[in-house]
């Protein structure tokens, strides 16, 4: 029988290329940083996570890594005690989840390759051969401040916006479409949205403006989302003020900044607020805690969809195998994968077929890690003068005068 | 790497002898109906289960046993859909969870018998050396009707019960108390309580009057009850009932009879009804859903602790498995198993210490099946002239005129 006990938890900090994409907060920078997780047992087997490289998660990463040593790969309660036990004391429940789940994920891996199992079966067993994706769509300068314009060029307009939508759509074959709005004036992003449905007439559309809207405006606005949309995301402040919106509306209200850890359900499901919980292992706390939301979500019939940030191909796997265990999964899933360049798994980028994702083959996760685009990634995070993400800073590089509002509109 | 894909379920009905302990239904039949669950792989492990007995379970079993096969015994998703298609239409929500968390508690057995883990591991750790349970008490009586008297005798009256409780403590160790009632007139019966208070001075008590309870009654009996009661279990009928009572009182009230399956949490927590759920894999659907009930129990600041039916050893192993990975377990666990003295697994009954019981050792569950007992339980089975329970015949052999009520007093 394998020896399960963890040996050694190694974390690596990485930055890779990501284009000048605009959301409520800002834009994109030149770079989004991220971190490579391996979980080595005693036997040598290694399991991969992948998640955020802000400060304050390598800084969690750091004090929980070597607290790791000695406890089974199973042992999912000894990981949080441990996190609880190693993060600053009063670090909040956002982190705690962000530092464990980055681990937890390594550990479900770990545990596949060393049994021989993967990570779907180990999470309930198959119920899809094929996980359907979205095209995600952003409204985009045409290059990074002082740099070139990039292959995707400006996106501000309807007419880029069908244009980035025919391109998501020609290269990978979604179906649904996501807008990241809470950019632009809210009846520039609404004209955007119906030149989508005239280019796109089957594509299920949503639209995501990051709790951009003040509640008035998302009320003036849903004459003119019903009917256009399958779900609204996000679009005002809070559970409470985003009740106040799904009060007036049968289209569902989707989230992924207010109902982001469990404690946010209880309120959530007292005030409907939202009707489909978009989850997030990275946040939630790894893929137990996202099975566990999956279940709730089936047992409150809530909808329940998948967020991302911008991200690599371990973070992408851990996603699919989550997806494809999960038989309650209502809406396609969200993903940065067609804005990166970068990759960080052997074979290089997983393949969209018709919008949607394979299982990659073999145990665990069923990806293995590149050192040399390892070191690459690692190399690019070194020479970089930040450590935090700042979309605020770097749109005002292109827009002087912009300040971030949230409501802004 | 061992081949996980079930090759037989084999359900073996049985019964074994329970004494005549009664309860708000009547009184318990000379022989409680079981169901020994074999799940055996391709590479010929055997996991086991235990289950109900009834005609209604053993049909389903029945059903079921050969859809399982070919599929793995990490598919928890296979498993419920091929419940689903192999149960009768129509059937309710209620033994599709009896029956296929019968099935899935030998999965999780044959799962770590194969790959030398533990059930308590895979469900996410070990969190506790020892399972505390309490002292389960009874009004019963002496004998079964036309029988002897059993070596407990009858108990009817407060002097008896502190008697019985006394054996129990003495024999097993057990600190918490708990009193199944809603047979007595309700003032005998708190009134028994008290007489326990007096004897056992530091025991956290608790009674249970099985919905027997109008809620006129349960409001009056609060005063004596606050103080002398770390919970109150179900006092009254249904979850709208309780909530009145609930919301009269700081004393907890817990249920195993309202909030037992996963679709009777929202209607639970949007009326404040119980604040204590009781647990019991048997038909909640197994040990994944019972441990997302714990999940769930934890998100929403709800307490939690298990109850039991008459039941053997791999029912009290999955129980311990089960309870040794729960962190928040908040109530000592109940159990009737000091009241059995039939045995199913080899090496006879678990032993209590100090009230607790250790992990069975070994992989799985840790238990492993007495073939020769089996037979003779089987037996008991195959001789009897009922093949469902009923509680209420059993009492009018005893007490002719007795009318089943709920709420009665």
């Amino acid at each position: 029988m394998p020896d399960l006990r963890i040996a050694d938890v190694r974390v690596t900090p990485i930055a890779f290329y990501d284009p000048p994409l605009l959301n409520n907060a800002g834009c994109h920078q030149p770079f989004a940083l991220r971190s490579i997780i391996e979980v080595e047992t005693e036997d040598g087997v290694v399991g991969l996570g992948e998640s955020y490289g802000t400060s304050a998660v390598l800084g969690g990463l750091a004090a929980l890594a070597p607290a790791c040593r000695g406890f089974a790969v199973t042992d999912l309660n000894g990981l949080w005690q441990r996190t609880r036990e190693t993060l600053p004391p009063g670090s909040d429940v956002r982190l705690l989840l962000r530092v464990g789940g980055a681990v937890e994920v390594a550990m479900w891996d770990a545990l596949g390759k060393a049994t021989g199992q993967r990570v779907v079966d180990m999470l309930g067993g198959q119920v899809r051969a094929r996980v359907p994706f979205s095209a995600y769509l952003f409204y985009k300068f045409a290059g990074h401040a002082g740099e070139a314009a990039d292959d995707w060029g400006e996106v501000l307009s309807p007419e880029q916006l069908v244009d980035e939508a025919r391109r998501m759509a020609d290269e990978h074959g979604f179906r649904a479409i996501k807008l990241k709005a809470g950019v632009l004036e809210p009846e520039a992003e609404v004209a955007g949205l119906e030149a989508l449905r005239e280019a796109f007439p089957d594509s299920p559309l949503r639209i995501d403006p990051n709790g951009g809207w003040h509640v008035h405006t998302a009320l003036d606005l849903l004459p003119r989302l019903e009917g256009l949309v399958e779900y609204l995301e996000d679009p005002t402040v809070g559970i409470a003020g985003n009740a106040v919106v799904q009060a007036a509306t049968d289209v569902p209200l989707a989230t992924n900044m207010y109902v982001v850890e469990p404690s946010h359900l209880p309120p959530n499901m007292a005030q409907d607020g939202f009707r489909v919980i978009l989850s997030d292992h990275h946040y939630w706390g790894g893929l137990k805690a996202s099975r566990d939301l999956a279940e709730i979500c089936r047992i409150w019939g809530l909808g329940l969809s998948m967020h991302s940030n911008s991200h690599l191909g371990i973070s992408l796997a851990a996603m699919v195998h989550l997806a494809a265990a999960t038989p309650n999964l209502t809406y396609d899933c969200d993903t940065h994968s067609p804005w990166q360049v970068d990759e960080v798994i052997e074979g290089g980028k997983l393949r969209f077929e018709g919008g949607a994702l394979r299982l990659p083959e073999g145990p665990g996760l069923g990806v293995t890690l590149d050192r040399v685009a390892l070191a690459r990634l690692q190399a690019n995070f070194e020479a970089l003068d930040y450590r935090d993400r700042d979309d605020a800073s770097e749109m005002r590089k292109h827009w002087p005068n912009w300040q971030f509002g949230r409501p802004k509109f």
